[in-house]
């Protein structure tokens, strides 16, 4: 049988390294500051996911030296008041970073409260003006997805200028930004979507290629040119034979073959995304405090 | 002779054309607010060209219905000084629209000057948080040159769905807003560049193409696909035949007979770019007196 182990990007020892350098870093700035880097992370409702992801990202700060504060409200909690503790938290100087976990309840707009929030420890990247720095290239808060599939190439291929990148998906959080990213490190930048007629002339082309549509094995092999770096950021969860199971965007099995290599879904991008959170409060902790801030996570 | 008229997009018309729905919008504006919409323009040094720019930024103005200030400062104006008449300037409710003519001398920050003008005032929309919404799609102030392309395209072309759109070029100001646009055209968008491998294999699927390089006659017959439209933003000052003379980045006389339409350099995009910042201060007057406003400028 073939062999794919030699192509899987691992994901899970990637976060790691990258964990563990956040760490010192971490140690770094309590030396410096003389309190630990610091996140607020604050939960309306009793959504399940929500409170797993939360309670993972609290975990794995408090391993790393990263104090975390969590603040609970029920789904019922007035906007006004939410937008109150934001205050708060943004004039609390030992406060690096902010996450308000998404999805909000409807009554709440979820554009208002990221406005809301200090751009400067806004850890998700999601405030318009940190959007805006990304797109002229002034980076400052980078939201933490887009930052892991970065990540995530550049120890895969090294140096990434004049690669064709192609990205499938025009989402906010990820297809965007990844684009921006890719642009500034001198690829070539495709964005397709559900808009795009005949997908695979431009996928064919993809030395580097993303997916982030969230449709479960979309992309097949005719999709793919041989010997690309593919990156798969779909969470898609289907029934098969009767057992829930997560797949992601892309065809595994169909695709291995051809690739060069390939993240797995779970354990390629997944565990990237709550490491580049840590790296964000962690290096929010440090521009705060006027420390110079050497972007790791951009080493080949 | 082979007769390019009629594939010549003219970029003096369309102008003309959109002027006029300006000076009928600010003319609204004027009937609801009591007052004309008002643009302060703010002019630094003793650049020539600088200073023919925004002359015809003040005539136009005035022959429209907007209220125009002009403020000029020597070369030698301390950047604080500049910074505390902005302040003002954002502080005076008449004053719908600030632009300050750029470059600036060397001593004072660009950047720092375009982060102190109000966003709702940014007339040329290069805040970052204008940037950023630009990229999010919640469009406030665009910037005036790729606004002015994504008019004449959607007057020539209708609806852009579908397309492919090949941008050459990745500027702030350009290239990479002219692709923030076009993706929520729903185009497929290409961003190339000086890094890209093999141009012409990305060109030639452009059924738009949009050319901001700022090199003379760069774009040949054989980057073309038959039947495209291609948007010239480049304006190049070349000699020849011991004249000078303004040429855009395309080859118009090579490319003619294998486009649909192409805009001429002069007398294409650059009288769009300046009916755009016209389009943007009432635009402005509107928002910022809480008046519906409705994007005509987007109408196909």
């Amino acid at each position: 049988m073939f062999n794919s182990s030699s192509k899987i990007i691992d994901g899970i020892q990637h976060s790691k390294n990258l964990l563990h350098r956040v760490k010192t870093l971490a140690s770094v700035s309590e030396d410096f500051n003389k309190r630990k880097p610091c996140i607020a992370v604050i939960l309306v409702g009793e959504n399940s996911a929500s409170e797993i992801y939360v309670k993972n990202k609290i975990k794995t700060a408090n391993n790393i030296g990263i104090k975390s504060i969590k603040i609970s409200y029920p789904s019922s909690v007035l906007e006004n008041d939410l937008l109150s503790q934001i205050k708060k938290l943004n004039d609390q100087n030992e406060v690096d970073g902010i996450l308000v976990q998404l999805p909000l309840p409807n009554h709440i707009s979820e554009e208002k409260i990221v406005l809301s929030i200090d751009p400067s420890k806004d850890v998700d990247g999601f405030h318009p003006i940190n959007f805006g720095n990304l797109f002229l290239g002034n980076y400052t808060m980078l939201p933490c997805t887009p930052l892991g599939c970065l990540h995530l190439l550049k120890k895969e291929l090294g140096s990434l200028s004049g690669l064709n990148a192609v990205i499938v998906g025009r989402s906010n959080i990820v297809g965007k930004p990844m684009q921006s990213l890719l642009l500034k490190e001198n690829c070539t930048t495709i964005i397709t979507h559900s808009k795009t007629i005949n997908l695979s002339e431009f996928t064919l082309k993809a030395d580097i290629l993303i997916s982030a549509i969230g449709k479960p094995k979309f992309i097949k092999k005719n999709h793919i040119k041989p010997g690309s770096v593919v990156i798969d950021v779909g969470i898609n969860r289907i029934k098969l034979d009767n057992k829930n199971k997560i797949v992601g965007d892309v065809d595994f099995e169909d695709v291995i073959e051809k690739v060069k290599s390939i993240t797995p879904v779970p354990g390629g991008v997944g565990p990237m995304t709550i490491a580049c959170l840590m790296y964000n409060t962690v290096k929010a902790s440090y521009l705060r405090n006027n420390n110079k801030f050497k972007e790791v996570i951009f080493d080949e």
